[in-house]
């Protein structure tokens, strides 16, 4: 439980190295191809360290992207039910979250991402990886309709959200939630079901 | 033809204090609010000189956001024919841009728009008063309605935008123009015409 190189690190100092090193072998490889092992060897700690930390990759993953918000948990419960009305429910429980004090976070994050290659790789993954291959998997297993489809859905995710909160965009920005969601909800569920 | 204070400035730096205090006019007050009077007071120079170096408060507008393509010739082609897949035409045109050289100014001023509010200020102006509002008005005549559908084509151009050229999420990035236009056109159309 030492770092392999120059001094004993203390605990906050080796997790900021750890994060920093996932932070970069994330967005230079995404999510799939980066390893623990790499991301060890880049922080010159060993792997168990980092499993000590963060857990799993996924939960290091998420600590990269700083989101006070699990949307694994999230997902979770918009899952649950039909398929018929995903749209609708996934609609309304995005919009949620971001009007929630959490969604500052998400658009900090989204901020960054604009200006930075590197963050935008990781809000890249993020999306995919985190929040929108769940919920396409459930539904179609080819992966190149599922990708098409998680791609338009972001489409429109990341558009309400950059229109809602970060430009501020009138009427949107001030919309009822449940109206904002109803009229969004037959996008997504299109994206989701629909032809495309 | 000559600045009112300091010593008589040459063209460019005319041209710059003028663009400097548009910038400033139409974001603080909106491009409606915002007139051409009250910017040449905020530049220190007659209002001749703003017609004359720009012509009408449009087009002084339009060159504070310094975006290649006007809007309105665009919108004219697009606007010529049935409204029944003008969501279809849209899409199809927008992408057409978006993907020209031209689209990499735009990517450039979205970039800058969410960093700092009086950019973000100026596009959200852009967006309603030079790109949505002359498609709406032709269909929608009730002001608050064309104003929650101007909203919604938003959330889904400014999603595809940051999408496909700043977040370069794949498989939309690459995708051929024709077949995400047509992905998109349904839901542009439904927010033009449909229910929301």
């Amino acid at each position: 439980m030492t770092a392999r190189r120059g001094r004993p690190a203390g605990a906050s100092t080796t997790r900021a190295n750890i994060l920093g090193a996932a932070r970069a072998e994330f967005s230079e490889r995404g999510y799939d191809t980066a390893t623990v092992r790499g991301i060890a060897t880049v922080a010159g700690v060993d792997p168990a360290m980092i499993h000590h930390f963060f857990g799993t990759k996924e939960k290091l993953f998420l600590a990269t992207v700083d989101l006070p918000v699990d949307p694994q948990t999230e997902l979770r419960a918009v899952l649950t039910g039909s398929t018929d009305d995903l749209g609708s429910r996934l609609a309304a429980r995005f919009l949620e979250v971001w009007d929630s004090p959490a969604g500052s976070a998400g658009v900090a994050l989204l901020r960054t991402s604009l200006q930075h290659e590197w963050s935008a790789k990781l809000l890249r993954e993020f999306l995919l990886v985190r929040a929108l291959r769940p919920i396409i998997h459930t539904i179609h297993t080819d992966p190149t309709e599922a990708a098409w489809r998680a791609g338009l859905i972001a489409t429109q995710l990341v558009g309400l959200v950059v229109a809602r909160y970060v430009l501020k965009l009138e009427p949107v920005a001030s919309a009822d939630r449940a109206e904002l969601a109803a009229s969004i909800a037959p996008t997504i569920q299109r994206y989701l079901t629909g032809t495309v």
